[in-house]
């Protein structure tokens, strides 16, 4: 039966449109992209980013490496206009990437935990670098991978935006969650985790970190990486944690390519934003079909693979 | 420069990127995609349509027809389930698929003006019926045209889903217009019009109807199509208003396909649910780019078309 789930906190739902037949090998992906020309950010191409913000060595050459998108979401000029119903300011911030291998055509899961831990810590810098800017409200962090999911370039590579105003789906959740704190005195996120240990919904877990398909999932195969304890930010994370999170994420990703051989995806981080306390999560979401008419003019999700059919799946194999 | 703007109404923000240079040419349709094989919602093959639930027809044959959904993201089962974190209950409703015309291949802006009041008609009427049904609180009427808007089945066709919640995005600008409305004495849509009216992002207007660019546009050449008069929903249109929104509709797509060769694109309506008191518009979203990893995990899009070019761009030809 199709069900119509709502998100754990907010007011946004979910059909779960199991009714349509769909398989999880439906969505195998048929064709891999060939990956032919000229790489701006292959080694030996450094000159062609703009000026080099950070890096991290081995063995005397770049193995991770981070510089200023060369064509910024965001400007570096502020203001405010407000006009009756006509609301603007300059888009201020900082716009960043980073390339989390040298190798061109090598995917997130193919990295070392080591290096994954490395590339963690590379987002983490960069928050509490950017953070340093009063008039940084919030940096999002997110990757692109696959043309289908946006991605411009082939090469691997993550997306910083340092932004002036915290995102709506932020400051949504970390309302909920304040408010459900007020409410229950617990986060919201914590009594999720442990809820959805015992579901049908659980990928996998240890002793630090969990995955699972969340309740109302928006996209299929759509899976969230969670510290188990309440942590706000990455910088939070002791290493062992941190150790675990990267295990994880390559655990997870590594899943997803051999069962659906490399889907098109996206991630990003959801952490807490200056004034606010929001558990540190990551959102996986495989791009396996598209938004249409339906979701974008009334935020109402049609999902053809329930969360319970994806977690079995990713389990698997 | 860069912009950040938020809604007229609501806490969404968009990054217009005009310092990508990207230009309204670099959108045009490069291929059209054959469209070989059997339809199913050509003349000839009703009986593989679930049975028809109504018809317009012309010198004996149906040039209008409204038939269910064979795979509906609804279902007609009832009841809620709430368990702490997890709340869910039966998707009920009804999902049904309006052909605008029985001919393959023929756009809605190929349609004449009075065929096509005679579509906004059955959209009319299929919205009063399905409301007869207590438990539905909301009627979306939105249309995915092309392969990467969403839509399975070339042969042109606007999908009706009943809800039995009303979509988080109608609550939004419901209840915003609501409280405008309590703080100013308007409506913020009568508002948005006479302002948008004198602006560098009006596209057509004549008595009736007014065609824009909203102002923080989340996708390129967004345009929204407004009756002038505060109209609640699709039945309040006089005849004459509705002739001058088919008119409108007509011309705002004729462009769109002119300039850009036939782009993807979804339409949807709002109009106001039972309960609530929301000015008619109907949103039209050609789909140039996708939403990635900032959009979904965010809320903030990066849309590299302003609304000003965008509307120069539909008056231009």
């Amino acid at each position: 039966m199709n069900e119509l789930r709502k998100d754990y906190l907010l007011d946004r739902w979910v059909i779960i449109a199991s009714d349509r037949g769909k398989r999880p090998t439906d969505f195998v992906r048929k064709e891999i992209e060939e990956k032919p020309g000229f790489c701006y950010f292959c080694p030996g191409n450094e000159h062609t980013t703009p000026p080099e913000i950070s890096r991290v060595e081995e063995g005397g050459k770049w193995i991770i490496r981070c510089f200023p998108n060369k064509y910024p979401a965001t400007t570096t000029e502020c203001g405010e206009i407000r006009e009756n119903l006509l609301t603007k300011m300059p888009a201020y911030g900082r716009h960043e990437v980073v390339a989390e291998t040298p190798n061109h055509g090598q995917h997130l899961d193919e990295l070392s935990v080591d290096h994954l831990v490395k590339v963690l810590d590379m987002y983490s810098s960069r928050i509490k670098e950017l953070k340093k800017d009063e008039k940084i409200r919030y940096v999002m962090v997110f990757k692109n991978q696959g043309k289908e999911a946006g991605a411009s370039l082939d090469h691997s590579h993550t997306q910083i935006i340092a932004l002036s105003v915290v995102p709506p789906l932020v400051k949504a959740e970390t309302e909920a969650a304040r408010k459900y704190g007020a409410e229950r005195g617990s986060c919201p996120f914590c009594d999720i985790w442990r809820s959805e240990k015992d579901s049908e919904r659980l990928i996998f877990e240890d002793e630090n970190t969990i995955a699972f398909t969340p309740y109302a999932s928006r996209f299929p195969f759509e899976a969230w990486i969670m510290p188990k304890r309440h942590v706000r930010t990455l910088e939070e994370l002791s290493d062992l944690e941190k150790k675990s999170f990267a295990e994880m994420l390559k655990k997870i990703l590594r899943r997803l390519h051999m069962s659906l051989n490399k889907p098109p995806y996206n991630f990003w981080l959801h952490h807490s934003p200056e004034d606010g306390d929001l558990h540190l999560h990551l959102e996986l979401a495989p791009r396996l079909s598209s938004f249409a008419g339906m979701e974008y003019g009334s935020e109402v999700v049609i999902n053809v693979i329930p969360p319970e059919t994806a977690a079995f799946h990713y389990k698997q194999r």
